[in-house]
């Protein structure tokens, strides 16, 4: 893997970046699709090309579950498998251990709660755990599968070997996750075993498959500094922020203000698991490059489809309204009339109502098409504004 | 609308036929992907196009009750609401009133246990019904939606007026579809409202749209008789053979051999809901032109996928398996490895057997695909065989 950065903004950290890989060239800031257990939820292959999906991410954890790295290796790895010929990134599967492990225990979901401080919706609950899911050790994480709970263990060297053998383009290496509940001593003991791995994941290492080494260090301010710089001297080929990355926005964006400056400029930087449009917008101003999420295809599902400030979309309604809503009953307009996406080309606000109201699967199809095709002519945007200076004007457009 | 018979069997009453409609031509014999509730489910309508479909089917019963015709007409149709610029066919509700409401409530389903003298796995049910969810009388049908109980009626007016509100190319006459647990004195009742209801259809119909009348009279000959007589000499564009077929297939054989030779030959012959694959070869040789049925997609839903002789599919194993079985787990080969279509050049057995066990969307869009193209297909391959004089042959290739 090569990367060059190709344009600096004037006036932020954003940057426009290309990442060379064996399937292809990635142009940064990307936002990556989330194909967990080896597909983009309802989505074809074809349909991501059409959408111009430079890169798609695959889940350790899951697909060494179901259906098993073996199998994968087998039909030559996770490209050929899913017939998605373009580069793929994996996750190194500490994340889920934690959020299906430690994470379910305290009842607490980094993705359902991922800004705790901000969520209007539900108070964060405490509870006794009915069985703790994960128990970490120095040497890794002993866990039970969440589909039959048979007892399985990672340990940096086995995520590694399991991600050479799905063969992805761009892979992580094995981390401890910590939660925003954990507290400084905790942290600190959870941030020495995750630099600890991070050395025996790269003494693993043994294929062309870049190796992105990951930033913990909770919201403390001293430890995220501590592992910016240990990780970044290490000789990783991109660099995450991952783990709890506060209790408001307004944390993340302080930790990314800490972080990113002690960075090397030739290094990609991806942040984990993170995509809101402002997300998108105050990350890539803090010099961040990657980005992935589930939230475009997961919202899909449930309804929310995505909509630009032209017509209507604000930081109030989180760009997106919900289709099954009765004034959208007999509504002619397509979901959002300024996108030019096949769906909005096609379907009105009525016919995808009705797909929902019926249960009718090409609903989740057409939401999930036309949310990803949004995303990603988003972050489209967001480089050429970089290109021709005027980023920080598209960012008050949409956070206006 | 206008038909043509092009070519004629030497050996048998197979036919190729032309139907010329507003939105394009059909060559017969033909099968009609359904898309009861204005979506083939889990197919885009480009994938229609991809796989050859000539026209699909729309179910004036579910449509009435959602999104109801009044939306679908504002859209301009069916054809602008659903994105499909291609033939359509829609029934009268006739058989949902019966199936939902008449057959419901005796425990019967004209889907389920089509022939019921054949089918090994279930022993009809009798059982009290719970609600009656239909009532005919001479004049209509009074009816409970199957979503909400709400009450409705149809007559033969009202239902002409739904579908020419919902713009199919081709419409339905309402009728009376009896059960085969209906005698003859009932079946006799029944069949003379069936023939004045077709009077009133024809009465009320005042649109462009082709309109297909029903033959009905159950499994007993001179009914079946007087009804093809009756039916065929009111002046219809195209005749169905709906109702009871029988509780056997050699029972649906003798109502056609019975009743096709009356029917005139200039006009098109639908045989309502059936599309075995030694259904269409049976009933193409009994001279059958039209073809519609749910079982492509549906079987696709449960995983049931086909297969050609060529593969090992037999009238045994009804050309099918069921991928989602442990064998298919580490298959390498594609769904049909005679098969050409998209799905068997891209994906291996064991990468849907994956995606039918960890519950992904995308098994239901790769298995309809495939089921629905090998069908066309087939059909295709009947459509060559009578053109070049070797239908018999085919048909004993499939049926040995």
């Amino acid at each position: 893997m090569e990367f060059k950065v190709m344009h600096e903004d004037g006036e932020s950290r954003a940057r426009i970046g290309e990442i060379q890989t064996e399937h292809g060239k990635i142009t940064t800031p990307v936002f990556m699709p989330v194909g967990t257990k080896a597909t983009v939820k309802a989505i074809l292959p074809e349909q991501l090309k059409e959408i111009g999906a430079q890169i798609i991410l695959g889940n350790t954890y899951h697909l060494y579950l179901q259906p098993g790295p073996k199998l994968i290796e087998e039909f030559g790895g996770l490209h050929k498998f899913m017939n998605w010929d373009g580069p793929i990134l994996t996750d190194s599967g500490g994340f889920q251990v934690f959020s299906l492990g430690i994470g379910m225990a305290e009842g607490l979901g980094k993705m359902t709660n991922y800004f705790p401080g901000e969520d209007t919706r539900t108070e964060v609950q405490k509870y006794v755990p009915k069985k703790k899911l994960a128990k970490i050790d120095d040497d890794g994480v002993t866990f039970y599968s969440h589909i039959d709970h048979s007892r399985h263990r990672f340990t940096p060297e086995s995520s590694i070997k399991i991600q050479e053998q799905l063969g992805a383009d761009i892979i992580l290496a094995f981390d401890e996750c910590t939660s925003y509940s954990a507290d400084h001593a905790y942290t600190k003991n959870a941030l020495a075993r995750t630099h600890s791995w991070a050395k025996r994941c790269i003494a693993a290492h043994c294929t062309k498959q870049a190796l992105f080494g990951i930033i913990q260090g909770g919201t403390f301010k001293d430890l995220r500094e501590e592992s910016a710089e240990f990780i970044s001297k290490l000789p990783f080929d991109g660099l995450c922020i991952g783990g709890s990355l506060g209790r408001t926005k307004k944390e993340m964006h302080d930790l990314l203000d800490w972080t990113v400056p002690m960075l090397p400029k030739d290094k990609p930087r991806h942040l984990l698991g993170i995509a809101g449009f402002d997300d998108l917008l105050e990350c890539t101003e803090r010099g961040m490059d990657m980005f992935d999420c589930v939230s475009p295809t997961r919202n899909a599902r449930s309804g929310l489809v995505y909509i630009s400030p032209e017509s209507g979309g604000s930081r109030q309604n989180k760009w997106r309204f919900r289709i099954q809503n009765t004034p959208f009953r007999n509504d002619h307009k397509p979901i959002d009339p300024a996108c030019d996406c096949y769906v909005c080309r096609n379907y009105s606000r009525a016919y995808i109502h009705h797909l929902f109201r019926a249960n009718e699967l090409l609903a989740y199809n057409l939401t999930s098409y036309h949310n990803l095709y949004f995303m990603h002519r988003f972050v489209d945007s967001i480089r050429e504004s970089i290109k021709d200076g005027s980023f920080l004007e598209l960012k008050k457009f949409w956070l206006s």
